[in-house]
């Protein structure tokens, strides 16, 4: 019986180097971001609410890092008939919001992003934008 | 006056031998899965989180579970125009996310189990297999 | 700059061996017990509660883990002074009962069990012989 | 009438300039540490998980943080008499553990930092570094 499996995990200098990147994704695009990022269990990493950036979106970009992390998809990829239940089943933590990507390495889920503040479609470039930076 | 009723309990073994039977099904479809079993109060009896099933599904397994053991249906039966309020109402306790199904004995509901982390088609038919496995 | 850094996880084989030697040895002591093994990132593993065991120590169990795991220290190791604030601070998930033990293997904190039914000083007895049988 | 009053508000750049300050104290004191910073509002600006610390400190750094910056005075400093109701009537987001200071610019409570992970002691020695070294 195998007792361990062998695992990886995201760093602290990775976490807030994906912050820093998505911060002047974020200032490229003239559109100030809550930017989270957790590890692969969903617990918090790290976080950076830019000046401008909206109060009531710390938890929702929390949130769309914890969805990708979980289900190693980009959050706003579920199915339109689940997407309630599974957001109340979670007490919020899963939601279809876009802007959360998994960040994979080696084939392995380590954690996810999530940015919140901008239109989805912008969250998901500043998300995507991120991670290309840090781990392209 | 009859002060108590007769009633049947699922036991420790009934309820590790289903979380054991599901996982089995689970590893033979490839679909690593959270598996939670609850008593007929809804009470958390038995829970096995398999490597690489969704941390964000241990509690919507739990809560597939307990919407079975509490309607004595499988979860998922619900009417589309009350799946929202019963949801809310019972803090994300009732949901009618696939997954849940009742275990019936004697035309009894002692219990229920719910299976996270797949296809709502899916959790249902690994559900179905370890309840059949340990009671068919 | 180092993206990742290995770790160690639990396999769901060694949550259940856990949780089957808890309740061997809870069974020998003749108290039947709850029990909770979590990962490092004190999420749910595995957990059973026996015939006879307390339904709320379900939660309590639960957090002697995730304590445990937290820490890397036994639970009930905390100052007087702090164990309150602690408790209330991480919404009771941090808790100074005894019976929750950190499972550590190659120096690594890989999780924590926790056990909850009978005294302080039994629920750790079973807690220990558990990692005993299985990773001693 | 005066409708409006001028106000301080910390940046982006200060509050994750306190966090790598914070993190670079902890790393030559060797204890890893969870990081927050919230503004005035008592909402997140900026937070890091060191490698290493303590996932049930998430919580609690944050909620020290949010203590200091509501109180305009270090956390810890509550009379114990009233330190638990107020935790409770709060919801757990005030707390007198240690390790919350308030971030003060030109007489005003522009914010506050929380760490959690050591010991009280220790925690308090890191948010006044980071404090020092940022507005020093």
């Amino acid at each position: 019986m195998a007792l361990t499996r062998p695992a990886l995990k995201l760093t602290q200098e990775a976490a807030l180097a994906l912050v820093q990147a998505a911060a002047e994704a974020s200032t490229a695009m003239g559109v100030p971001q809550c930017i989270a990022v957790v590890d692969e269990g969903c617990n918090l990493l790290a976080f950076l609410r830019m000046d401008g950036a909206r109060v009531l979106s710390i938890d929702s970009a929390r949130r769309k890092a914890e969805t990708a992390a979980a289900m190693g998809k980009p959050s706003g990829s579920m199915h339109a008939e689940v997407e309630i239940k599974l957001a109340i089943a979670s007490d919020g933590r899963m939601t279809n919001l876009k802007g959360g990507l998994p960040i994979i390495v080696e084939g392995q889920v380590v954690g996810g992003i999530g940015i919140g503040s901008g239109t989805g479609d912008q969250d998901r470039e500043i998300a995507a934008a991120a991670i290309s930076r840090v781990f392209g």
